[in-house]
C-alpha cells in the first residue's frame, strides 16, 4: 500500500547522515566525558563540537546551549530553573494560554510554590498582542514564556516585538521554539530572546536529545542536580550519540535554508487550496500567513477527529489531530479553545505536518483518502445529516 | 598498544545485540508512541514490553517502572518527587555521607526549599549503621536515601536492614542502585525499598536512559513536567531507542547471573592479591566482602592519582581516580574523607571496575604497567623519598 506521512510534529525519521554518525558514538567512542583521560577527553571535545553547531543553528555562542533530554526538559529547565532563581525579584510569571504541556504544566508546578501565573489569551489566529502583554507585566513579573510556533494551529508568534517589551522591563523571556527551529530559520539575536528550548527530533536527530539556550550568564537553577557536566547546569552522564545527532543535524538544517522553507509552502498551499476547493464547511486554523510553512490545519464540520485518523492510517495516510503530547487525555484541546473554536467543531481537527521527504505528488494521494474518509464519516453523522436536509 | 579498559563505572560500550535491536527505531519505526495510530501503538507496545524487561531484572512489576534520561535524573526523580509530594507530612529527609552528586545536590536543593537534611556518617568500610539511621528519623522524616552500592569504594550497605526500620516507621526508602544493577542481581522486593534508580549505560544500554522503580501507586512530584508521557510522571516523547536499548541489556544482563558475578570476582580477587603483593604502602577503600564483585579501590601513599591515570593510559591501562562525575572539580573526594581516609592519602585514590569482558590474562599487564607507573611517581616524589630515607 502507498503511504504518505505528514505527521512530521509528532514524529520524522532519523536523517541517515544522523545515524551514521552516532554509530561509533556507541560502542567504539564510548568514554566518559567527564574522564581525564583521552578516551574521555576526546569525546568531551566531540560534545563541545556539537554545541559549536547546535549554537550555529540558531545564531548563539556556544557556551550559551545546555544539552537536554528533549524539548520538554528544556522549557521545565527554562521556566522553573529561571522561576526558582530570580524568586527573591518576584514571583509572577506570564505565559500564553496556547503554550505546550510541559510549559502549562511547568507553570501549575510553580503556582503551587506560590508563584502567581498569569495565562494570556490569543486572538483567534492564536497570537499574543503586544499590549496584552505589557499590561500584564507587573513590578512582580520575573518571567515571560511565549512559543515560538504552535505546534497544532501552526501560527508563529510576533517574538521579537513580545521580547523587546519584556527586554525594556527587565522580564527574562523564553521561547519555546521545539515547533520552529528546523522548520524556518530561528536566531536568538533577532528573537531577542533570553531563553530558548528545542528539541532533536524535528530536526532528524534522534528522539531523547534536546537543548536550551540561554543567553550570557544567566542565573538558573538546574532541574536535573549532579555533578560537573553542562557546566553545573545539568547533572548526568550525557547522552553522547544523541547529542553527535542533534549537532550533525543542526548543521544539515542550517544549510538547508531557503531551500526547505520554499518547497514545505509549495505543498503546504497546495494541500491548502486542494483541501479548500473539495470539503466543504471546514474551518482553517491558525494565521493565514505567519505560520510554519509545512503546517497545514484545520478543523472539519460534523467530524469526529480521531476517527477520521483512523480511517486515513487505513489507506496509509498519517496526519494528526491535535497535538501527540494531549491526545488521548484531552477530550477539546485547549488551543482550539483559546482562539475560538467551538467545541463540536474542534472534534473534528486535523492538521498535516510536512518534512523535505514530503512530495507535490503526495497531495493527490491524501486528499482523496481525505474526501472519501469525510464523506463516508459525515455519511454516518445523524448530525451531518440533519444539516444537509434543512 | 594493548589496551586494558578497567574503567567500566565511568562508562562502558553500547552490546552488539542492543545496538542492532535499537537501529530500527531509529528511521524505520520511529513514530512517536502518543500518537493514536498503528504506527505510534506499535512503538508504545514496544516500550511497554521494554519495561516489562526492565521490571523483570528487578523484581519489579511492569508498571511500577518510570523510563528517565539517566540515573541522575532517576535519583532527581525520586528525592525531589517524594518530597515535593509529601511535605505536607514532614520537611526531613536522610542521606548517607557518601550519595551520589545527583543525591546530594537534590537534597541540598530541597535544604533551600526549607526541608532539613541529615548526612548520615559511615564507618571506615562505608557502612551505614543500622541504630544510626534509627536514631535520625523523626517524626517529620518523610524520606530516606541511601545509595546500594558506592562507585568510588565498591561498598554494598545493607539495604533490607536499613530499609526495615523505614517501613516500621512510615518513611519512605529510597535506593541509588545505579552501581549495582548489572552487576549483582538486585531485587526490590529482597531489598524491601519504595524506590529504587538505575541507569542502561552500566548495562550496555546506550547513554541518555534510566529508570525509576516506584513501588505500587506512591505518589511523586513529577521532575519534568508535561503531557501524558510515563503516565503522567516523566514529560516528554520518550526516547524510543534508548528504551529498547535499556530493555534488551536488562534481559541479557538477567541471564548473566551467576556467572557474571563469578567472572567478575575472580579477575578482581587476582587483581587485588597481585597488587598487595607487588606495592607497598597502599590502603584498600571500602568493604573487603560487601563490595561489589568487579570493583578493586585502594589509596597509594605519595601518589597523586590523576598522575598516575595520566601514566596509565599512556600505556594503555583505564582506571580511575574516584567518581567520573566528580573528577575535575573535588580536590578531595567527599566518600574518601567520609571513611576517614586522610586527604593526602585521598589524593593517591584509584578504582578498577571490570566487566564481563575483562580477562584473567589482563590483571598481569594492568599490574605491571600499575608498579611501573608507581615507582616512576614516587622517585619523583620529594614526600617518598622523606619516607623512604627514615
Amino acid at each position: 500500500m502507498k503511504s504518505v506521512y505528514m505527521d512530521h510534529a509528532s514524529a520524522t525519521p532519523v536523517r541517515k547522515q544522523v545515524i551514521e554518525a552516532m554509530l561509533p558514538y556507541f560502542d567504539r567512542h564510548f568514554g566518559n566525558p567527564s574522564t581525564v583521560y583521552d578516551m574521555g577527553s576526546n569525546v568531551k571535545g566531540v560534545l563541545e563540537e556539537q554545541r559549536a553547531k547546535v549554537a550555529g543553528l540558531i545564531g548563539a555562542r556556544t557556551e550559551e546551549i545546555i544539552f537536554t533530554s528533549s524539548g520538554a526538559e528544556a522549557n521545565n529547565l527554562a521556566i522553573k530553573g529561571i522561576a526558582l532563581a530570580r524568586q527573591k525579584k518576584g514571583k509572577h510569571i506570564i505565559i500564553s494560554a496556547i503554550e505546550h504541556h510541559s510549559v502549562i504544566n511547568s507553570a501549575r508546578f510553580l503556582e503551587r510554590m506560590d508563584f502567581e501565573v498569569t495565562f494570556l489569551p490569543v486572538d483567534k489566529y492564536g497570537l499574543v498582542a503586544a499590549e496584552r502583554l505589557s499590561k500584564a507585566i507587573t513590578p512582580e513579573t520575573i518571567l515571560v514564556s511565549i512559543m515560538h510556533a504552535n505546534n497544532e494551529i501552526g501560527t508563529i508568534q510576533p517574538i521579537s516585538e513580545l521580547s523587546a517589551i519584556c527586554r525594556e522591563k527587565g522580564v527574562v523571556f523564553h521561547t519555546d521554539a521545539v515547533a520552529s527551529v528546523g522548520n524556518i530559520p530561528v536566531d536568538v539575536s533577532e528573537l531577542n530572546v533570553d531563553l530558548l528550548s528545542l528539541s532533536g527530533a524535528p530536526l532528524g536527530a534522534p528522539k531523547g536529545v534536546g537543548a536550551l539556550y540561554f543567553r550570557d550568564n544567566l542565573r538558573l537553577m538546574p532541574l536535573i542536580h549532579g555533578g560537573i557536566q553542562e557546566n553545573g547546569r545539568r547533572g548526568g552522564t550525557e547522552n553522547v550519540p544523541g547529542i553527535v545527532g542533534i549537532g550533525v543535524a543542526s548543521k544539515l538544517a542550517k544549510n538547508e535554508f531557503p531551500e526547505k522553507v520554499n518547497h514545505l509552502q509549495k505543498v503546504r498551499d497546495l494541500l491548502f487550496s486542494r483541501i479548500s476547493k473539495q470539503i466543504e464547511h471546514l474551518k482553517f486554523t491558525g494565521h493565514p500567513e505567519m505560520r510554519l510553512p509545512g503546517h497545514a490545519s484545520f478543523c472539519i464540520e460534523a467530524i469526529e477527529g480521531e476517527a477520521l485518523i483512523f480511517m486515513l492510517t487505513r489507506e496509509g495516510v498519517y496526519a494528526n489531530t491535535g497535538s501527540a503530547c494531549a491526545s488521548k487525555v484531552l477530550k477539546t484541546s485547549p488551543v482550539l479553545m483559546a482562539i475560538g473554536i467551538p467545541s463540536d467543531l474542534a472534534q473534528g481537527s486535523i492538521v498535516f505536518t510536512l518534512n523535505s521527504c514530503n512530495r507535490i505528488d503526495e497531495v493527490d494521494y491524501a486528499l482523496e483518502k481525505l474526501c472519501f474518509a469525510v464523506e463516508k464519516l459525515r455519511s454516518l453523522s445523524p448530525l451531518w445529516r440533519k444539516q444537509a436536509t434543512t
